[in-house]
């Protein structure tokens, strides 16, 4: 790109008068262009920045949720063992709590909790049922516990059976 | 910042004289500045693209060198539960191939082979054993699996028993 001959057309010869004017049109508009290019740069690097932060947290809760149908399986495997006193049950729990605090360090707590209101964040309603001991909209039984917490933290909602709402 | 008044002290003044040469100088170095605020943001945005990629792959080997002790102590407790013919073990070995699977699929395939020889990125040494019937500095036993292909996407080397090399 030149700047020398811009504009150079039809202007009229004048070789005594200054050729300022024009030239300090020229210097603003490329100063307009670096000042641009400056605020392009500020603000790529804090889109870089807050990228950055974003991606670590959705690879981490990609991953996280990879993992949950194995720690599923596992206390699945130990549910069907019930309550037999059995070394080996006692090893897999401990493995499953294991699982359970490594899932809570990495920012996705667990959630299975009964007796709480009914929450259409955190729980999705497998099924609903009549039990007059309780408030209505109430979660009597987990089926399936929920990991992490909503809007953005959430890795799924927990599975419940909730009390019928009275009509 | 202003540029009108830049090296104006000391010029003689010459109201008949275009002022050219000074502003083409200024010109110059402003388009200098331009110029290189653009390569900046060129150079930012390519960084940027490969710290993404980095850092998306050193949150999943992060997060996935975090589970490796839950795959461990599930391999454990797998291991003493011994030749047993018991449902709740024939299911925790399908648990641990899937997460063995899962691993795999993140970029982390198991490693756990005997019989090859030993390698000082793959094979963490726990003990040298005597057995003239394999080829010396062969791995023997795998004493615990390694995870991913050195150098960069290994979670750990295989801790292994090598037979001795000949004196």
């Amino acid at each position: 790109m030149t700047f020398e001959n811009q504009g150079g057309e039809g202007r009229p010869a004048e070789p005594d008068r200054p050729e300022e004017p024009e030239h300090l049109r020229l210097i603003a508009e490329i100063e307009d262009k670096w000042r641009r290019a400056l605020a392009d740069l500020d603000n790529a690097r804090k889109r870089h920045a807050r990228e950055l932060a974003h991606q670590a947290e959705a690879e981490r809760r990609r991953v996280c949720l990879a993992w949950l149908p194995v720690v599923d399986n596992l206390e699945l495997a130990i549910e069907h063992a019930g309550d037999r006193d059995d070394p080996l049950v006692h090893g897999l729990r401990a493995v499953r709590d294991q699982a359970v605090a490594l899932l809570q360090s990495l920012g996705f707590p667990r959630h299975d909790e009964t007796g709480v209101p009914f929450d259409p964040l955190r729980h999705d309603v497998a099924g609903v049922v009549d039990d007059p001991a309780v408030e209505p909209g109430t979660v009597v039984t987990v089926l399936r516990p929920g990991y992490g917490d909503p809007p953005d933290r959430q890795l799924r909602p927990a599975a419940v059976l909730v009390s019928r709402k009275q009509e």
